[in-house]
């Protein structure tokens, strides 16, 4: 019984934290209040406040939680076995596609700037998910270097630190310009050590 | 008469401009009303209206201008000679010194988001000025293969191209999470074809 409770409290909870979610990659997290996501989640005001007892502030912390585990979901399953070249390619092509799609919502962006981008919550949740980012990028690199793939002296955490800022970099002048090409450009030069020259010089 | 009614004039806008940018610089665009404009810049309303006609929107749009400028002017002067690896690396120094000196301010993000970042008028500042930054990237990639000082089919554009989005990814992960190191890791894995490798593997 208890069992039961729980199980179903976790889900009205999850259903208020992806829902939000939803909402505020929509219309922007600073745009949606209270009263928009209880609508859009079916969920009473007082099942809201059971589960976010200081109501909006502990909300957005929770989903920008969710957001973060959404960046490294996007990259799945590639990002969780970068060991060959193909699957870099394939994480490559992926990355691509991800960002794209998403045009010019910026999901943690919006939910940061909302926080306030230099509270500490917000800070430890954007730096947890880019030491958790660099960390599996680190384990590919690692990994290529086991199988021989590439030089055993490439430098692991610069290859993947870089290949990390290139995402950042590319996608926040993506949705400046609307221009894929610093995205693309930029991948295939920090993959380079990992992939080989990508195609005939410019 | 009209020249020196036209260098005043010019002086003026000059005032506003430069005035309201230190403004938004320091409390953010969106923050940033017409009164506070006019008592920095001792100005009246009907001179800012004079050069500003549609009032807020102009001023932000010059500011945005203004602000471009700067993170050109910011580089100089080694962004208009990188001829020379040392060139190059003052570059980079000089880089760094300046968006640890910007903090987590960001004059560029702050106007544009207040412009609205997919309007016209930001996306034309913006793109314009990562072309003109990218152009000028490019003369010294070139200009390092010309004297020797780099292989000659090194791939211009894309060396530039990387190197630029090198320091958005960097610029943008510093200001989210304090850390310096992704900017400094980033700019010499993008570096190293001119500059060769920095240090010793990690």
């Amino acid at each position: 019984m208890t069992m039961r409770t729980t199980a179903r409290g976790a889900a009205t909870r999850q259903r208020l934290v992806s829902g939000a979610a939803l909402l505020m990659r929509e219309q922007g997290a600073a745009e949606t209040n209270l009263d928009q996501v209880l609508r859009a989640t079916s969920t009473s005001k007082s099942q809201l406040f059971h589960y976010f007892p200081d109501g909006r502030a502990g909300l957005l912390v929770a989903v920008t939680r969710y957001e973060a585990e959404q960046v490294i979901e996007a990259q799945r399953p590639h990002l969780d076995d970068l060991s060959t070249a193909e699957s870099w390619r394939e994480w490559r092509g992926g990355v691509l596609r991800h960002y794209v799609e998403l045009g010019e919502r910026c999901p943690m962006g919006s939910l940061t700037s909302e926080l306030g981008t230099s509270s500490s919550e917000a800070r430890n949740i954007v730096n947890g998910l880019y030491d958790r980012w660099e960390g599996a990028l680190m384990a590919g690199v690692q990994a290529m270097i086991v199988n021989g793939a590439v030089r055993p002296d490439l430098p692991v955490r610069d290859t993947a630190r870089s290949i990390l800022t290139a995402v950042q970099g590319g996608v926040v002048m993506l949705r400046a310009t609307g221009r894929l090409s610093y995205l693309e450009t930029t991948l295939d030069t920090t993959l380079e050590p990992l992939l080989g020259t990508p195609r005939a010089a410019a």
